[in-house]
C-alpha cells in the first residue's frame, strides 16, 4: 500500500478571517521518485500573517492559485533522493506547503546544518529571527540610547525585536493586547515597558513611556497604533515596516495614518522588508543569534499545534493574536 | 523723519486657506541700529507651501506666535550695518520674515556672492532649486532609465525635480493641475507625459504612462495621488517626501493612503527632508544648478506679486494652485 499525501488546497479567496470552506482536504498516494526528485516528510509548518496574504492577492509573491496546495514555509525531513544534493535524513526548509509530504526538485530548499535544533530552526534560528534581526538592525538602524517601539511585541518576530533590542542598548516599549502578553515581554523578556493596547490609550501610553519621543519603530501591525506612533517619533526616526497584520484581514480597505506629513518635519524614514532578501547575509544574523541564545540573552517560545488537519483554524489565531509565541503546526514527528 | 517698518503680524491660527483676518497690518518706524546689528531692506519675499504649517502648528519649527512677524524666507540688500560681517549693499538671505526692513544681528542670515541674480536665487539657484536637487537625487536615488513621478509638477520644486529628472536619463511623468500646467510641463520642460489631475484619474494616467511601475515618486501633495502612486510602486521604489500640500489647509485630518502595505511587497521607502539639513552640502548642488542654467536645460518660471500688502491674499495661490512658476512677492526694487 503506498504512502498518502495530505493536503490542504485553496478552495475559495478568503474574506476577513479564513474560513476552513476556504479549504479543501485532499488526499492521494504519493507517486514514485523520477530522478533528480526528492521526497520530503514535512514536520513543522510554520503559520505566519503572511498567509492571508499569499491566499488573498498578488503581492510580493502571485497568490496562490485556486485548487493548488496552500503555500505554506516548513521544516522537513528527507525520506528518499534521486537527487545527488539531498539524502534521505537531511533536514530541508522551504515552501513545503500545507501538506504531509512533498516531492520536489529541491529547488528553493535549504538544508539545514547536522544536528540544528528543529523547533529553534522554525523560529529564532530561522526565518522569524532573521526578520527581527535585518528589521531592527539594517532598516532600523537601532542604535544604543535610541527609544525603540515594537508592536505585535508578544508575537514571534516582535519579541526578538525587542529582545535584540535590549541586547543593543536600546529604551525598548511593547505594544501588544492583553496583560498576559505584556507581562510575558517586560518581565521575561526585560522590555522596559508594554502598553496593551486593548486596554488603554496607545498614544497615551507612547507619551508616559517614550516622553522623548520615538527613534526607531519596528511596524507589524499599522492602522490606528501606526498614527500613534508617527505623531510621536523624533528627527530621523526610522520605521522598519514588517507587516501590517491589522490589515490582513479586513474586508474592505481601511484609510491609513492622517499624519504622514510627519515624515517631512521629522526627516523620517518608512521602510518595508522582506527576510528573503537577506538570506545571502544569513549566516551574519544566525551567528548572532545562536551565540545570544546560548548566553541566554534571547527567549523565544512557541505555540506548537498538533496535526495539519487543525491548521486552518490554528491560522486565525494569528489575526485573533490569540498565539503567545511562534505559531506552527507539528505535520509529524521529527524522528519517524 | 524715520523710515517705517511695514508689517504683517499673525493675528490669529489660519483654519482652512489663509484669511486676511489672520494677519494684522503694522506700521512702526525703524529704530537706530545698536552694535553688532545689521539693517536688511526686504527685496524678494518668498511664499511656499510651508507658510500654513509654520502659522498653524508645531513642525520642524515652532508656530509663529500670534502677534509676531509673519515667518518668511526672503531675500535683502543690506542698508546699514554695525556688524563686521556684513556691508551696506551686501545681498543676504534667511528668514527675514514678511515685513520691509528687518533689524537683526545676522544670525541665520547667508550672503550671496557678489553679482549672484537675485530673482534665480529665490529660485533655481537658491532653495527650490536644492529642494529639488537633494530631494530627487540624495534621498530618491533617481537613476539612468528609471521611471520617475513628480507631483505638483508645475510648482517651484516639482518643475525643477522633474527636469532635473530628465537630465539624470528618467523617463519623467508629471502631475499637475490643468490642460496649461500639463502642456508647459511636457511642451516647454521637456517631460515624458503629464496627467492632468483635474480631468482625469491618476491612476488610469499612471497605469499609461508607467505600465512598468514607478521607481522613484518625488512626493508633494499627498492624499489619494500618494495612495495611486503606491498601489503602481516597483521593487525597491523611492518615495522622496518634499510636502503634502493636499493636506495644509485641511479643516480636519483626512485618512492617509490605505496601501502602505505596499511598502512591505515592493520593499520600498518614503522618506521626508528638508533642505536646511542640506546647507553645508550646497556647494554641490548650486554648481550643477549653475551649470544646467547655463547650459539651458533647466528652465524657471517666477510669478512675481507686487507688494507686501498682497501677501495674505498671493499666499493662497499655492494652495489653491493658481501660481505659475515661483510665488514671490516684490516688496522693493532691487536697488534703492
Amino acid at each position: 500500500m503506498s504512502t498518502m499525501n495530505q493536503q490542504w488546497r485553496l478552495a475559495a479567496r478568503p474574506h476577513g478571517l479564513f474560513e476552513e470552506s476556504d479549504f479543501q482536504w485532499h488526499e492521494e498516494p504519493v507517486p514514485a521518485l523520477k530522478d533528480g526528485e526528492v521526497l520530503v516528510r514535512n514536520v513543522y509548518l510554520s503559520l505566519d500573517p503572511t498567509n492571508k496574504v499569499w491566499a488573498t492577492m498578488d503581492s510580493y509573491m502571485p497568490a496562490v492559485p485556486l485548487g493548488d496546495v496552500m503555500r505554506g514555509f516548513a521544516l522537513g525531513v528527507v525520506e528518499e533522493s534521486k537527487n545527488p544534493a539531498f539524502a534521505a535524513g537531511d533536514v530541508v526548509q522551504g515552501l513545503l506547503g500545507w501538506q504531509t509530504y512533498v516531492i520536489s526538485d529541491g529547488k528553493g530548499f535549504a538544508k539545514l546544518p547536522k544536528g540544528t535544533p528543529m523547533l529553534a530552526s522554525m523560529g529564532v534560528l530561522g526565518h522569524i529571527g532573521m526578520t527581527a534581526y535585518f528589521g531592527l538592525l539594517d532598516i532600523g538602524k537601532a542604535k544604543e540610547g535610541e527609544t525603540l517601539v515594537v508592536s505585535a511585541a508578544a508575537g514571534a518576530v516582535g519579541s526578538l525585536a525587542g529582545q535584540i533590542g535590549k541586547i543593543k542598548g536600546c529604551r525598548v516599549i511593547g505594544i501588544a493586547g492583553g496583560a498576559e502578553k505584556c507581562r510575558w515581554i517586560t518581565e521575561d523578556l526585560g522590555f522596559d515597558a508594554a502598553i496593551d493596547y486593548k486596554n488603554e490609550s496607545v498614544g497615551d501610553g507612547l507619551t508616559r513611556h517614550a516622553p522623548n519621543g520615538i527613534d526607531v519603530y519596528f511596524e507589524n501591525v499599522g492602522g490606528k497604533i501606526l498614527e500613534a506612533v508617527l505623531a510621536r517619533i523624533r528627527l530621523h526616526a526610522r520605521i522598519a515596516v514588517c507587516g501590517m497584520i491589522s490589515q490582513y484581514t479586513l474586508t474592505a480597505p481601511e484609510p491609513g495614518p492622517s499624519n504622514l506629513g510627519m515624515l517631512v518635519s521629522r526627516r523620517a524614514r518608512m521602510e518595508g522588508f522582506l527576510v528573503s532578501d537577506y538570506m545571502p547575509r544569513a549566516a551574519e544574523a544566525i551567528g548572532d543569534l545562536a551565540r545570544w541564545l546560548a548566553e541566554g540573552k534571547l527567549k523565544f517560545r512557541t505555540d506548537v499545534v498538533d496535526g495539519l488537519k487543525e491548521a486552518p483554524r490554528a491560522v486565525n489565531m494569528l489575526y485573533r493574536g490569540e498565539n503567545m509565541g511562534k505559531l506552527i503546526v507539528k505535520v509529524s514527528a521529527e524522528a519517524s
